[in-house]
């Protein structure tokens, strides 16, 4: 095993016991980058020079946390200090910030080491697609709009990246490059220092190479109680097998990976019930593109008034509300998608999750398109924690995540059951 | 009349003329702050020569808004690329951001000018307080958050400034001074490059000397359209008088303010009916206390981890969360308040305003309390619309604010309401 092929919790327990150094662990993955960014295009900023120093640093002091010394990658739509922020869009070409958001912040104080930026759809949001190519197949794309994020995890050049979501762009990648990746609560992880597009929906996501990683960062912002999940037995596991009102944008063999997984988790002992959705959970889709959209009419008014000639239209025509959202439309989308969420956790019951596809089948050919969020957009409208846990495949052996989903504020209890859930399905 | 005692509206107007400077009226502003600035302190930081250096630039330019040439004061936790942003926070003494929050870079697209950066509550939020003194009576606070925001306007040293609404912070800062002032409906203004504390509720809002002061703002944002609003005649206009669930925590005075203003409304031909919320309401405003204090969870972990010896223990109390806020407690507090949303606007029905107290009384003496946000914090949660119109006094002469509040994405409405009513109540 090559020390990139590490997972952070592999590499923080070798760390821990004295067996590997960050400077060593940060080196390994600096050179896989060299040799597969030209390929892969995950990143758009490394510093190793910065990445090295950080880790001797750690290499040095007594250890903060399990993400001590744990090199991570940012996506380029969040603030760093020591590393130029450019949202993929030509307004920000070299644009240095004085501050680390605040997710990064939170990661550095806990131990972990810069990397560096990685790719994004522009402003996370329209504009200009990232060059960024899916490691499982270079013709197809990872997703988006965290295309770095998830494409830099999968690739092996780093164990955990941030990510965001406001549609489904941190669960879409995950499922599309074979990774695991976690949208958590809305409003659990402050959004500050992040591009901001949609105040009702943006989260901060991020990416690991296993449940465990997931863990680690959500530990360190203080999400859960513990250095380890505490694992529950597979065995009477309540889980809510659910086709959601997109069940028809599904590839038949996205579907039948779905349905294995469900198999898989009933043979080794969960419980796998049918959940249902009622009909006005068709229009939650609908709705959280009204609520996404309309956030841009106000998110975008200073590139639109500096910078007008530098501008992707799809931003102009948001802050110019082309599609002519009316404030009783508003009113209407808010409170129809705040009820779902009461209706989404009453229909849960007393489930330890509930599973559902975390896209509609494997990544698309190209990179123009970055695939449907047709399976994360009601999930992020309903403030939901969700993970995607990956090892299901589609037809053409590439990956296919399935999602799994808590009420909102049980974050941890979704990262226990997903380390569960992993253990039978994820046996690459 | 002095330049000092312009509203921007007039100010605005003149200079459209050609009667007035940019430069001239800077000048006078900066006169009066120098006067005044010792006794009430609303300024934390003035730049002088940048501001005149601006104001030039705007006297040698096409006029962009009726906003141009117009001076600003902008609450010192939103980020300001050319002034330090200091939060009232011993961690940021001296730091300087590297770009304009995107509120403070709206104004200045549309033209204005940066005057400097007013006085605020620690991270508009707990911790220190500012040492502003209400300009009407410097024994008393000017209220907070938005203390500077508030005094600055009152004392004639701006004519608009920029606040922040996350319980109450713009709306009682209005009524203790004096001053008109908004909190728009949630979302509507992005928060981006403000100091995060709940991203459920965090609101820009701004102040300004009349209710056309107020629409100029918001023009910018573009919330409204024309230059100026079409103020409905007084005569048939429908408002609610509605004495909230907080009525218990007025004085006297206060109530019988509220009451004049109504007398006053209906005597010059608006129709007003009682608007009584029923019992859920009367839970409202600690709903919204628990959705505040648990955004500060995640939004001070930086400060919690890096500067521990220089945050004040307010802080970290959210961080370790020692009110012990549970996941049961805070789905159930959002989906309470999200009810009330639905509730409260068919309540409204066809109510042109709905007519109640800024505050519960007169500012109260000292500068230790901040006075109480009772009249606030549940329309905040509610994510409607607020303005305080100015005009009332209480029994010792000192302002009293009527607020005027409007269903969520009615900000132009509200803002043509606010016009006409205040013809009326504002006869100073």
């Amino acid at each position: 095993m090559e020390l990139w092929q590490l997972s952070a919790a592999q590499a923080s327990d070798l760390m821990a016991e004295g067996r590997l150094t960050s400077e060593a662990y940060t080196r390994a993955l600096l050179a896989r980058i060299e040799a597969r960014n030209p390929v892969t295009q995950a990143w758009v900023h490394v510093d190793p020079a910065l990445a090295l120093s950080q880790a001797r640093e750690r290499d040095r002091e007594p250890r903060r946390s399990r993400l001590h010394g744990i090199p991570v990658g940012i996506k380029d739509v969040i603030a760093t200090r020591l590393m130029p922020t450019q949202y993929n869009s030509p307004i920000y070409v070299g644009h240095q910030t004085a501050e680390d958001a605040n997710s990064v912040a939170v990661l550095l104080a806990a131990g972990a080491v810069l990397l560096g930026k990685t790719e994004t759809l522009e402003f996370a949001c329209g504009g200009r697609v990232p060059p960024t190519r899916n490691p499982h197949d270079t013709a197809r794309t990872p997703g988006g709009s965290s295309s770095g994020s998830g494409a830099a995890v999968a690739d092996g050049t780093a164990p955990i990246t941030l990510g965001t979501q406001t549609g489904g762009s941190t669960i879409r990648p995950a499922s599309f490059c074979g990774v695991y990746g976690m949208k958590p609560t809305f409003g659990r992880i402050s959004f500050e220092g992040a591009k901001h597009y949609s105040v009702h929906l943006d989260t901060i996501g991020f990416y690991g190479r296993s449940a465990e990683d997931l863990w680690m960062v959500a530990q360190a912002f203080r999400m859960t109680s513990g250095d380890k999940p505490a694992v529950p037995a597979i065995e009477g596991l309540r889980l809510g097998l659910c086709e959601t009102p997109s069940w028809g944008t599904a590839s038949d063999d996205a579907k039948a990976a779905l349905l294995e997984a469900a198999r898989r988790l009933a043979a080794a002992g969960a419980t796998v019930t049918p959940l249902q959705l009622p009909e006005p959970f068709n229009r939650l889709t609908e709705q959280q593109d009204v609520i996404m959209n309309e956030g841009g009419r106000g998110a975008f008014i200073p590139e639109y008034m500096n910078h007008p000639d530098l501008l992707h239209d799809d931003f102009k025509a948001k802050v110019e509300n082309r599609r002519g959202f009316t404030a009783a439309q508003m009113r209407d989308v808010l409170d129809q998608v705040a009820l779902r969420r009461i209706d989404f956790e009453r229909a849960m019951g007393e489930l330890d999750a509930v599973l559902t596809l975390s896209a509609p089948g494997e990544a698309p050919m190209g990179i123009q398109s970055q695939g449907e969020a047709s399976f994360n957009r009601m999930f992020t409208a309903l403030h939901v924690p969700c993970i995607s846990v990956p090892g299901m495949k589609g037809a053409s052996g590439l990956p296919i995540g399935i999602q799994l989903i808590q009420r909102r504020y049980e974050d941890e209890k979704l990262l226990a059951v997903a380390a569960a859930v992993a253990r039978v399905i994820d046996t690459r």
